[in-house]
């Protein structure tokens, strides 16, 4: 292996001036830099790889950024970085970590955006070439010339890449829309599309129908799409094109990984588990809550199976991460469903099959619900159909910020008719999953499936024997009494009051259950310097969509003060809602009337944040025990 | 003409029962009924008129409700409403209106879902389909046997109807899909899916790349898609079918309305007009606020387009219900752009303008923008590019359950770094709109459209001479000074205090600004039985994204309470936000410190309504001037 190229590369101009028989070499050293850094620190390696030749092939013909590359998603731009200054962030091991995993502008002139959602890449280049266009066109004053989007690897089975693909055709102007065809999504292709791109393969791109010229779009196919020398006349040849085209590559995804992962001992799972890390780095680690709450939820699931015909997990392409393993996916056959993609289809879908008498226990991350606001609220809690939904990593965590958890309660929690339940233990998830999959008697229901405070609180009280967690099974009646508060009807409408105090009532929303204990037992120790104990009562909500009126309402007797505690965004979530209903309630008394419950809300500030350490969000927003404990003191005092 | 059929039909047996000879005469009965109804009432005629044979076919052929039929946005179902036991309504006009405009499980058991956004049916009907084959398949137990989605005029575009297709191709079973293709949108059709639908239709169907077939469906070709007898030809043939098959019909929208029409001297715009209304009716009445305000707002632009080429109109098919006129778009060029029912591309299109240093203005509905929610976070948001949106129709009306414009504030104002302005007047939106298009130094603007209260208002000063609009330009310097709060960086981010008064604060956002004034007016007057006058403050926020905390602090001075008005769901809104910054700093302060403020909000319960009048529903969540005026009498009392 020939080494060395890669370090002197600050710029594409470095690629073009290499000698063209070079090329491969520079291929390689990519790769293999990819793998050891995919080791040592995770990330999206098997897109990459699958893309390494194509990437230096864009570069080399291309003038970014005066053409200007945008990459779908962009799990697929680790390369392109590599290639436009950034090599030394996944070469040398004390930088990683330095760039983000995503294009971002403002590391780099290269990167036209922030982008982690899937299919959006075409749409976004039918806007640059649009404003290229009235501007002059490609010899013009835009600052633009030749637009091209990188898509593929399961995305272009997304809603909105069919839109841009049949925009783009209408625009008719120079674009050039790279499809990475590597016969896989995250987990396995999903869609009648793809029998037909299996046919254009094997047909060498001669096959019809095919669905780009069915689109109005021109096409070419590369069926090696892993020589870089192919992949450099291809791009040449549509350089300065004046019209739309598709350029169909057929590459391996994970190329280059196989022989190391084999000699390691990992045979299998690999394009599932190194989409978002290496699994030798993963094995023997516990599971992180996702995959733990995850995986006993089908557990929960799968006996039922058998005895219930129309029980359905619907998984929208990311099953791997939340604990859907691919042992479960088998045996459960029909009653799995991968969608591809494909949010929207399938919260649609979820709902066709629960009008028709069916189970759908639909299951995705916070981030990608977002994609179906639209469809939670009409097609589902507008027709009332009572669909489960399990929402995965919602909450504040050190993600980057195309997929922050953290912007869930105000989308789910203000959808009328639609309940979002929030467990505090794995035992209230399986009975908040049991319920809402063998009633029929509600309409949507969404469940915050618990994660890392929750699971912490979890094996701490496993390891050490302490009290958590407290939720006691599905029977008392005083714990499942209906509420009667809004549009309140589920047996977890009512707040249970875990912990029975005065002076502070501490209402600890899902994930921060157990920092609300935690306050709790330290306010109650009377500390230094005369710091006086306080006997603070400990509220688990059970749910964000509706308020326990009478809870709030007998709290007053004993209680001056209400602290509510969430790990989302504030504003539009639901402390605001307790703060609101006693203000109302307190407004309307005559002036003089001394009727006033104070409260305090600690929750997520209305922010995007960028791989920020979850700690460290947790002290920035206050929701720390010595913040809140600090700020109860002080207003008691 | 022969008449009668329809008034013995009350079921689809009924239309079995005739002699196939009679179903001409009955779709021609249809076709009279429908364009009377039209004229008298209103309605999506033009897209009922093409489909009378179709549905007349479905009901001849098919077993609904076994088999299941699925309209997708359900805008073509009258023709079904009327063979399914509700022709009545059609017929006689004191029952106008007692029908619903979109299908309705509450209203038969032959609707299956409420709908009234684009492209879900496909998806709705995997749903059916798939617990159908898990309950045995076609013969089995599920209560369901063929499934049927009706598809077409314009929504076939949509981004989740591509979705649909894909996935029900994979799944492979029994689904039969109307393509009602009438060659045209709500205005035109866009995209390059279109142009080869025209070469399928002069073809007889058998050209490629056929673009079902390049999902993977089978296909089928009728081109008189007005003729009753091929139709039923058609669908009898692939009744009980295997496998997912398209049934692409040819139709005429608006077909028997053009006689009638040409004869009233209306000539043009039909199948615009006629979507929502018949365009005798309107004739000669003075414009809605959506009309007027977004004629305004082009006519603003329309001078700029000359010599600032990056302007750009954007619809997303629907301009005529927002004053983008024909006229108008005929004179803007290539500076207007109709990317057709394809709302998320268009906002990732917008974004992709405005990064390439365009000025992308996207003009559509506060209900279809909810299809964008991840767009908006994402690829505008958190990329900060500078595009304005024109949301029109937001706020409390009479309008259907499935098109409410009152969820749009806890949408756009929890987004970070996007600014949702409220204009008061048709000068301010002017300014606003100025402001946004203008300036790039700030990131997405959304501008919610001065509703009916505002243009009743400015009609009513323009008549009567009164103080409305109050709305002053956009120099004077303490209007525009930068607010200090969050994450306000617009000149628009400070409250702008119209009226100052003591004692009682009144916010009355956007449209419910003219309420504020006349709480105001009326609360200064002593009233009967020794009521004294308050002598209130009234407050325009102009947006609803950040809080002007210093105007906040600076009320307490002379106020004890402060109101909040504002014609949107309350729940995750912007009122709270108020009510929740008082909470909170007051929270904090040391027990026995009576700084306390008092707040009450009006707004929208969280709740959907169909069809309910807007004054009705002023009264239902308080917000009209006598209850306002009576909780705040009480509460100084």
């Amino acid at each position: 292996m020939v080494g060395g190229f890669l370090e002197h590369i600050s710029s594409p101009a470095d690629v073009k001036a290499l000698d063209s028989k070079n090329l491969p070499a520079l291929c390689q050293e990519i790769r293999t830099t990819l793998v050891r850094y995919g080791k040592l620190h995770g990330g999206h390696i098997g897109s990459n790889l699958g893309m390494v030749e194509a990437t230096v092939a864009l570069h080399r013909v291309f003038d970014s950024p005066l053409d200007k590359i945008v990459f779908d998603v962009s799990h697929q731009s680790y390369v392109h970085k590599m290639l436009t200054g950034r090599a030394p962030a996944y070469m040398d091991e004390r930088l990683f970590g330095t760039v983000t995993g995503f294009t971002n502008p403002e590391e780099s002139e290269h990167d036209m955006f922030v982008l982690g959602h899937t299919g959006t890449s075409i749409s976004l280049a039918c806007g640059l070439a649009k404003t290229r266009d009235l501007m002059g066109g490609l010899d013009g004053t835009s600052g633009t010339r030749n637009v091209i989007a990188v898509i593929g690897d399961g995305s272009l089975s997304s809603a909105i890449a069919f839109e841009g693909l049949n925009n783009a055709a209408e625009q008719g102007t120079n674009m050039i829309i790279v499809v990475n065809d590597n016969e896989m999504s995250i987990a396995e292709d999903f869609g009648g599309m793809y029998g037909q791109l299996a046919r254009l393969r094997a047909s060498g791109g001669t096959s019809q129908p095919n669905i780009f010229n069915a689109f109005g779009l021109d096409y070419r196919y590369v069926e090696d799409g892993n020589d870089v020398a192919a992949l450099v006349e291809a791009f040449s040849q549509v350089k300065d094109i004046d019209h739309p085209i598709v350029i169909h590559i057929h590459t391996a995804k994970g190329l280059g990984l196989d022989a190391e992962d084999a000699a390691a001992g990992v045979k299998e799972g690999r394009c599932e588990a190194n989409h978002w890390q290496d699994p030798l780095a993963a094995q023997g680690n516990p599971l992180g809550a996702r995959k733990h709450y995850g995986q006993l939820a089908m557990a929960r699931l799968e006996p039922r199976f058998a005895s219930e015909p129309g029980l359905v997990v619907i998984s929208p392409a990311t099953p791997g991460s939340n604990g859907i393993t691919r042992e479960f996916r088998e045996r459960a056959g029909v009653h799995y469903v991968d969608t591809g993609i494909t949010e929207e289809h399938a919260v649609a879908f979820a709902s066709g099959i629960a009008k028709a008498g069916g189970t759908p226990v639909l299951a995705t991350s916070a981030t990608f619900f977002q994609r179906t606001f639209d469809q939670l609220q009409q097609e589902l809690s507008l027709n009332g159909t009572p669909v489960t939904l399990l929402v995965f990593g919602a909450g504040i965590s050190g993600a980057d910020n195309t997929h922050s958890g953290a912007f869930d309660i105000p989308m789910f929690a203000n959808i009328p008719n639609l309940t979002y339940l929030t467990p505090t233990s794995g035992d209230a998830f399986l009975a908040m999953l049991d319920w809402s999959t063998t009633s029929h008697d509600h309409g949507a229901v969404a469940i915050r499936v618990p994660g890392e405070p929750i699971l912490a609180a979890e094996r701490a009280a496993a390891t050490h024997g302490g009290a958590y967690p407290r939720y006691r099974g599905g029977t008392a009646a005083e714990t499942h009494a209906k509420g009667d508060a809004g549009n309140a009807d589920t047996p977890f409408a009512r707040y249970r009051v875990t912990r029975q105090g005065t002076d502070v009532a501490i209402l600890g929303l899902g994930n921060m259950y157990p920092l609300a204990e935690r306050i709790a037992a330290d306010l109650a120790e009377s500390g230094d310097g005369g710091v006086s104990a306080i006997d603070a009562s400990v509220i688990d909500p059970q749910q964000c969509t509706s308020l326990d009126t009478a809870c709030l309402e007998a709290l007053r007797k004993r209680h001056s003060m209400v602290v509510t505690l969430e790990d989302a965004q504030l504003s539009g979530g639901w402390g605001e809602q307790v703060t609101v209903y006693y203000a109302n309630q307190d407004g309307l008394q005559p002036a003089g009337v001394d009727k006033h419950m104070r409260v305090l809300n600690f929750g997520a500030a209305k922010e995007f944040t960028d791989r920020v350490p979850a700690q460290d969000l947790y002290k920035r927003y206050g929701l720390t025990a010595p913040q809140v404990e600090q700020a109860i003191r002080s207003a008691l005092r």
